[in-house]
């Protein structure tokens, strides 16, 4: 393992986030707030701590696939233990643990707070919460990939580590010319759905905040009430940027080059937005007719459906007082979750895509044994490698799901909790059902659980496999 | 599609059943019940229809894949439909459909139960109820081949869809051979766990019907308490008896063929043993100390930890009322299921090995990947197509559980009580939790949800893809 490279990348990140903390303090200073104080020296000793340590020049540029996996892991996880620090440090969230899991909450895009009272915290606390969403939703790396000088070819290790779903799509063949690309259309969509918010008469700092949780496909709000004290023009602006921030990346890159037939052609997004429309349906034909007209009951259940396929994890109304049937396809619409290469999370609609692909297949050959099997994705011709890869992710998502759930039980908190509170933080969505639904949060947990949720909250977003091999003996030997 | 022989087939099976109901008949005759009526009836349509079906020779010997299947799915559908036929005359379970719901649930060695009050019923039927599970247990086509003269070779494919698990193993090469060697196995050791409950002190009629529960892993008791009231020795028997029966069936073979050291190199079985080692060990930690002796907590934990991975379902204790913990690690017990070529159900641990293994397997060629990803088991390289059909499997199993458990919920059962009964009922169990308890029972589902788990026990016990093919289109094209 060459420490020296990832201690230089680290130091690099940490340089970074000191950099970002900026804003957060400049919320303090508008708004005349103390807590501003924990930002500064936090960002302070970011700052320091990271141009110090990027000073040490790495010995050797080795950098393989277990660095990659290893430097992106601990990315994110000291990014969130700084992160953490202004939290605790201003009082606003006294334990630290609980201020951890909402970071790791925020730079993971789930979503899922310990607050019950989240008015209570300052603006620049709050503000600093909403921003780690959206420095999350890109992937902080491919962020900082684009924003500092390429080194190497190790770049390439980062971004299979990092990019959401099975295909980012060859967008461009150089690594930084891609991060920028990724990262102009997320700046930019994300700055078109401000100024709606704004034009639609929200507050500058709501629309800011929002937007970021839109944009990250995180959820975390400003008001005790998620979304529900929004206007219906608002929340319909939020149901729409979500569905938007859940597509494949790849087709807004392919309009902006003028191939809009190529875009109209993505198999996934139809999917995706025909799971979205057929969920919708059936919600509102399970929910409707309990004294509410037609339209604000679909109204509801599409921003929900959005909400959660997309794992943003906002909420207007409690859909934990749903009947089961409507329970029950949002579960299911969590495990499915969003587009690969989008900012959300979930086991991705080009997995679930090929699964059901291959086991269809499987069928045909079980009937006629002498037939050649091929899988067919987005035009071509899936590898066999690549079904392979996505079975075992599968496989591997299952265990951890397992695992865990099983682990938190020994909280004996009921079934439902227990296994939609997995589901939500490895989907990297924020509420489930029961004791973690809208109405309630994740502060009743025992320590031990919260410790389990927060791996699986990185587990989700880093695609599994980069946080098992932290666990895996042979990653730390020789 | 060759018809012909399919009808040939199911002819000679709705024979073999008639000639089976003649059991209940002499048991009515025994208890002078009047309900033997309906079996007479039911006994004599069957084996005329059936006799009279066979005379038409088939046409054509030609038998591929897709006969197969539709013949395996067909037969234990008629063998079903035909068998709750009883149930209903006699007016003992006045609903056809429920009628059919508990005959399915024997045939597939489930033992999900409409029935709030089983002691109500006569001697005759409570016989019949035991015994489809014990025709059940082998496959009740094993049973028939081992009787019927070989035609052609199209046995082969029978045993294909019809083995519980991916490796009967190749005992030996002649299919009938293997079918009376399984069968003599099965009786052997059910006669003597007869003799063995007997010497206890049981009644004849409650050490049959326990004994063919027992075997069949399927866990229809004669009493309300299920396994409750019996004494704590006739329990312990039963824990052993459900544990062996759980065993590959090849590691008695090897044994009688006086291979032991070979016998006990079987990893799946030593995984098996491993795993309810750990589950006791774990649910007497969080159940002990609530007044209770640790023998006792032992006792009990022992007999559940058997009776839910060998997919049996008696019950000694409302397991419904124990800590979240314990209740967890039930429910995953229910999806691992026995070892394949026994007679439980659920996933297999041979599946769950091989998972675990590639998804390791998938670690390291992530850390080293220039290595050659080799999975073992039982001292085999495991061949590449065998691991992806059962990635899919795995798929497929996911994808039917998924879908049943949504359409199910329109019931607007709790989410525990919809999970569990499509757990309890895909995987061949029988209890699951909350509304479909231990304590409870499935009649107070509706009709369509009954129909629903109807199927998801014919598709557990059949390893899915038969089931499928039958809803496939192109099984009845041409």
């Amino acid at each position: 393992m060459n420490y020296s490279i990832i201690f230089y990348i680290l130091s690099r990140v940490l340089q970074v986030e000191g950099i970002f903390m900026a804003l957060p303090c400049i919320t303090a200073l508008i708004y005349r707030e103390n807590s501003g104080w924990a930002f500064a020296a936090v960002m302070a000793g970011c700052f320091i701590i990271g141009t110090i340590g990027k000073r040490l020049k790495p010995k050797s540029h080795v950098f393989y696939a277990r660095e990659g996996f290893v430097t992106v892991s601990f990315s994110w996880i000291i990014l969130s233990l700084c992160g953490a620090l202004p939290f605790t440090l201003s009082g606003e969230i006294p334990s630290y643990t609980d201020a951890l899991f909402e970071t790791i909450s925020g730079f993971t895009t789930t979503g899922a707070s310990v607050l019950s009272n989240v008015e209570a915290l300052s603006k620049c606390s709050l503000f600093w919460r909403s921003f780690t969403h959206w420095l999350g939703g890109m992937g902080v790396l491919v962020f900082i990939l684009a924003v500092m000088p390429l080194m190497g070819n190790y770049n390439m290790h980062l971004m299979r580590a990092e990019s959401p779903g099975p295909s980012v799509g060859k967008l461009v063949p150089r690594v930084r010319h891609t991060a920028e690309l990724l990262y102009t259309i997320y700046f930019v969509m994300t700055i078109i759905q401000i100024i709606l918010l704004l034009i639609s008469g929200m507050s500058l700092f709501d629309s800011l905040t929002m937007s970021f949780g839109t944009a990250g496909t995180g959820g975390f709000g400003v008001l005790n009430t998620s979304a529900a004290d929004y206007t219906i023009i608002q929340q319909t602006i939020l149901t729409v940027f979500m569905i938007l921030f859940g597509i494949n990346f790849n087709v807004y890159y392919l309009i902006l080059s003028r191939k809009i037939k190529q875009a109209f052609k993505c198999e996934e997004m139809w999917i995706y937005l025909g799971i979205i429309v057929l969920a919708v349906f059936l919600i509102v034909l399970n929910t409707y007719s309990k004294g509410k007209t037609l339209l604000e009951t679909f109204h509801h259940a599409s921003f929900q459906v959005a909400s959660i396929i997309t794992t943003t994890g906002f909420s207007t109304v409690d859909f934990n007082l749903w009947p089961q049937f409507s329970k029950s396809i949002l579960v299911l619409l969590m495990f499915i979750g969003a587009c690969a290469g989008s900012t959300g999370g979930g086991i991705k609609v080009s997995r679930i895509i090929v699964l059901c692909k291959t086991v269809l297949n499987e069928l045909r050959m079980t009937m006629h044994p002498r037939r050649i099997g091929i899988v067919r994705f987005e035009g071509h011709t899936m590898e066999k490698s690549v079904v392979h890869s996505i079975e075992r992710f599968f496989a591997a998502y299952i265990l951890i799901f397992v695992a865990s759930m099983l682990i938190i039980s020994l909280d004996n908190l009921d079934f439902t909790s227990s296994f939609t509170a997995v589901a939500a933080t490895l989907n990297n969505i924020g509420p489930g059902l029961e004791a973690v639904g809208p109405s309630s949060n994740f502060g009743n947990l025992s320590m031990f659980t919260k410790y389990i949720l927060m791996f699986d909250m990185l587990a989700g977003r880093l695609e599994i496999f980069p946080m098992l091999v932290l666990l895996m003996p042979t990653t730390w030997k020789k």
